[in-house]
């Protein structure tokens, strides 16, 4: 219930970024509609995707699609008024993300995968609907980019997860602690704008 | 027999219109024929893999296949001597979008999908070969753009069709009146050029 | 067993192609690692997705993910060096092309499809990780564009490995000879310039 009620704060947030992106590309309703949902679901679409795990829960349970609708709705609303607050959605997308990364991890480790697989689903739970969304406005995804951590914390937090999980730590300890590992780096991240090496190589084609 | 050669018309119609997108990106003969089948097919397949329903149909019955490679070479053919026939494509596209969106609301309710999880892959079907289109030649997705009603069409049918298989109506009313309801709604989107409004945010990415 | 040593080194082959490809668009660490993950197991995965075959290999098997990543960091580390050897790269790659397409072939054929589609599978397996590459760093497929013959010489491949597997040849002949043309025919159409015909029509969108 308590892990349910996360999960749609979760798709919540994302919808919020989703929307907030649209919004620099002039899309119409249907667009802006559009990648919310992908932003929200895409990271749980293609992890069922990759395990095969049926019905995907948003055609299954309607209420994901109908936070998400309201979710796109009220930040249309709300940034007519004033610009939306940053920091707030930094916080609530960093929580975001550690919470879909650990959830896709266990639910990886339930269909039976290996701990490389689950920390890997785990990462692609996080990230695949900002990816998504990114492809869907025809830039660069975003999490590839020179910037503060993001799939990495999600790697961290994922394997420290599975380290405590196998010592023997009984959940929900080793669950906790890394969505706190996951949120706690992608914040102090953004913070000390930790980031990784950038690889660059060869003719440039960014013009 | 009928609802298949309708299907087969549609699936010619969005190969034609992967054709001439290509035709603007300066594609080799395998970037054509790969937008054409991701264009007619696209739709069909996302839905298909959403819903777990196999085999996917283009694999298994390969008439489908033949028909979008025809089309494909048949358009590429015709717009050596003359340009394609503008009005009548619009026609033909908003025919295809109005069977694909009604024939996967129906299949979607076939495999047990709660009413809103059936208007969303209704759109999906008639819908997802265009973004996919749009995503391998990099760009915005057309139907995500201010332009005339297209995804909203497809939704505004799909609703129809349900509102009237839920009130009792006998089958194929519902479904013929679905079909009228997206086509006609695209078409005269197009005439009087009614379109959604665009939410616009921020900082403009469009350079 | 010769078939997995091989299928390994086609796939740290197209690893490599994909941390050369992030090279050139100044990613992170993270964005190399999925670029590379991406360009090697994305044709497997559409495949195995196509057709239903579930675990999806590189789930249930982590030496996959094992090579991968240590494809892109010896990459990384090599170019640092000196530039990589493009001359071998086109060999490896072709090979890499060659191997994918024919065994994507022999794996639709066995889950039962005609031929037509199997022929596509292949080349779906042989050439959409390079299409997903290239769709995340936001360009045309390279595919697509004018160029040597590549989806090309898999669908030639796939086809003369159908007709002699028909004709009665036994195995392993027709595979050879299939892995034989796709490879040469590659190559042959680099050394030539040998390439399809473009198909270009109407307003061109490449500014």
């Amino acid at each position: 219930m308590w892990l349910y009620v996360l999960e749609l704060i979760g798709i919540s947030v994302f919808a919020v970024s989703g929307t907030l992106a649209a919004g620099r590309k002039r899309l119409d309703l249907i667009g802006v509609l559009v990648l919310a949902l992908v932003t929200a679901m895409g990271g749980g679409t293609v992890r069922d995707l990759l395990l095969d795990r049926h019905p995907i829960i948003w055609l299954a349970d309607p209420i994901y699609l109908v936070v998400i609708i309201a979710s796109a709705f009220l930040t249309m609303a709300y940034v007519r008024w004033r610009p939306p607050p940053e920091k707030s959605l930094l916080v609530a997308d960093a929580l975001g993300l550690a919470l879909f990364s650990i959830t896709g991890a266990q639910i990886a480790q339930r269909a039976g995968m290996n701990p490389v697989s689950c920390v890997l689903l785990g990462a692609i739970t996080g990230s695949a609907g900002g990816i998504l969304r990114d492809v869907l406005t025809a830039e660069i995804p975003m999490v590839f980019r020179p910037g503060a951590l993001y799939v990495s914390a999600a790697i961290a937090g994922t394997t420290a997860f599975f380290l405590l999980d196998r010592l023997g730590v009984l959940q929900p300890i080793p669950m906790l602690i890394g969505i706190a590992v996951v949120a706690v780096l992608r914040l102090a991240a953004i913070w000390w704008q930790i980031s990784l090496p950038v690889f660059r190589f060869g003719r440039d084609d960014q013009s």
